[in-house]
């Protein structure tokens, strides 16, 4: 079951790249990028899915999952994101923290509702 | 440097476990648990932050890190933190996808602002 704003993703181990952010402000070309980046991404070799959250507060944290470490190179090299990349340290974030793990095991709920 | 909202962590390796979660309606003892896990939390052996965002939508991320596997056990042990799980399962969530994963390099940024 595929349930709306979580990543379905196989049995472990795969990869997560955990990315926690603080907006800047201003940027105002930042949501059309990250919407473009969302539309890009699903399509790179080893993708599994994204979960996405931002408070109010403009803090976010932004976890996608891939296969293995091949493919999290794959979509850190891809042009479009390069230049997202550039332009988040340069514009849209105060600060950001990014930390590659590898997904151990997994566990959902609730079950049966 | 330590920043708000960021988990101020030692170099890799050490834990993530990362709890991506869709509130349900009600349940209006959620939020006052929720602020007395993150009180104990921190006083638990192994505890390294916490890093925690949730949007408007109700989908939230909160990501926990730990030295190791033996501290995420013994949070998940932890009395007060048990009766929160029960409580989660059976009234706050929706649904939730909870992932242990190692983590193996971070990075930080922007440098110089």
């Amino acid at each position: 079951m595929s349930q709306s704003g979580f990543a379905a993703a196989p049995k472990p181990p795969y990869y997560a790249v955990i990315f926690a952010s603080q907006r800047a402000d201003g940027g105002q070309d930042y949501g059309a990028t990250a919407d473009r980046m969302v539309e890009i991404a699903p399509t790179m070799p080893g993708f599994i899915g994204v979960e996405s959250a931002r408070g109010v507060d403009g803090f976010g944290i932004t976890v996608c999952y891939w296969q293995d470490e091949a493919s999290i190179r794959g979509w850190k090299a891809q042009a479009d994101h390069r230049a997202a990349q550039e332009r988040g340290k340069a514009a849209w974030y105060q600060h950001y923290e990014l930390r590659v793990a590898r997904v151990e095991r997994a566990y959902s709920g609730p079950e049966g509702r």
